[in-house]
């Protein structure tokens, strides 16, 4: 549909691996990746109420030079405040009966826009703030010390997504706790020993758990969704 | 080996998850499809028979402005009828000793054909009458006022297309009873209640058994070749 | 990140599904399709290695107007030494702290000599003859006229490639004896019969097992790593 509709636009096939039904893991994949997907019009469809009146949406970051197109139902908006400010959105309007939205109202709408359209022609304007979902927000440092994370994601590596601050994770130390087991906080999994977790930045800019050539979500036990504490290990000078 | 024939020519690369062997899977899925993918050169490979003297063949559908390239063993012909009149067809030859005719014979041909060669440069006529395969065939109501609908497929949601003729359908009531279970005609998935079987019209245009965010193939019992016999409830007003 | 960098330069996206750390696995797959990658630019990633002092790298087989991009671990080299004498070679360097060099090192390395940037703009030359890994060596006949070969590779049909010289298996006789049970020597799988186990030089020009509809794999109960003996079935003429 986009090659008929724009031919002389790129089309980066990112992934069709997203669990059925399972908004909340497309939405944290597509939070991941934004910042390498900017500038661009940016396509997304996880889509269990598609027939139902969940809207169809265009939105606009305009700093980052990015539309992102797809449901209404929290798919779009963590990636999209990652990008920057919502500038604007629109409505782009039911599909003509049949259910295949992907193909016959989002592929259409980021095809125009890919090609130049002004995003008001698509459909009316909604404002952003009543868009559905929320900013991913990272856990930071509590009053005992220890940062209470959940688990967003375990890759098919076996790393460990969480929702932890970079920042307040560095300035724990290198030695830390992770759920009640000893990690070390590393450059990369090559840093670590065979059976060690540790914890570092990933690729994506996110804080997760790793280890060197195995499955860091079997080492300490965890899945997406789970909670879990990290804390400095007692006994490191300061 | 498309890129290097044709590098002006965009790729849209469907699917690789149709299970080896199986050429009626690959016929239905890309009759599914056909509609959105004309005009354009579509090329498939579903082929058990490479290496014995099944044809190797490229079919013209004027009418859509399609060319269909592959193998003749019944993968092309469905979609090909979906798409209008056959109204020529070449015989592409064998491959040159080797055994991957999607790279040494059909993406060669699919190649020149989308750089607007005449499709009689790439072998001699054959009638389009030989090819091998039927169109589908859909149901209709039967004497007794039942459809008796084989199941062509079940997608990785658990929705079930069947082979039902969909005036028909629609002429049924809205309460209708599926291989014995109350079943209702709706417009999308967000229209049944949690356990409810529908039937709708899926976005391929096909008559399809759904449920609301579950497996309408588990709630019906029923997998690919199935014969289901779809017939309105008793005890509706006409 | 290639988009980014060199929008007009095609990228053909061949296949994620080496599994997770197999560099060999990679490797052979690698130099499986190389014939047919080449002239270009040849990314690939397979980094258990990611974030040690492993060389990241760009070798040139300046015979084939090939480039590879990877991590400097044994991925490449297959591949390079059958399209042609290795060239020259380049170090890439370190990523900027994140481990995801695939789109930090390797995808911008390869958009550049995609877009004509000469190689050793891209770091300093190192000797090809350090790179990690070996060429793949082809097992010859014994003189025992036997032939020791090592599977290298089941595909998902069941096929099993050996590293077997096409030309020595070729100087046997059709009639084989493979692991102990008889063989063919077969142009094609169509030419076997249901249970017959049949050696042939599938598409990629590597001597494999196969069968008609089946899996070779399972005929012959072997599997990736295998040791498999090949050889002439006795009484046969000269």
């Amino acid at each position: 549909v986009i090659a008929g509709l724009a031919p002389a636009v790129p089309v980066v096939d990112l992934t069709h691996q997203i669990p059925p039904f399972e908004v909340r893991a497309g939405a944290l994949t597509l939070w991941r990746v934004a910042p390498w997907l900017a500038p661009g019009v940016i396509l997304a469809v996880v889509d269990p109420g598609v027939g139902t009146p969940r809207r169809a949406v265009a939105v606009e970051v305009a700093s980052a030079g990015a539309f992102l197109v797809g449901p209404d139902n929290g798919l779009l908006v963590p990636a999209a405040h990652r990008l920057g400010p919502l500038t604007a959105a629109v409505d782009l309007g039911q599909g003509p009966g049949a259910t295949f939205d992907g193909r016959d109202v989002f592929a259409p709408a980021a095809a125009r826009l890919a090609s130049g359209a002004d995003m008001t022609s698509l459909g009316p304007s909604v404002d952003p703030a009543t868009l559905v979902g929320e900013p991913v927000e990272l856990s930071g440092v509590g009053e005992d010390g220890a940062m209470r994370c959940e688990v967003l994601w375990v890759d098919r590596f076996g790393n460990v997504e969480l929702d932890a601050d970079a920042a307040a994770v560095a300035r724990l130390k290198t030695n830390l706790v992770v759920g009640g087991r000893p990690a070390r906080w590393v450059r990369a999994f090559g840093d670590l020993d065979p059976s060690e977790l540790g914890v570092y930045l990933d690729a994506f800019g996110v804080v997760a758990l790793c280890c060197n050539r195995g499955s860091a979500a079997d080492l300490a036990g965890v899945r997406a969704g789970d909670e879990v504490t990290l804390a400095a290990a007692p006994g490191q000078a300061r």
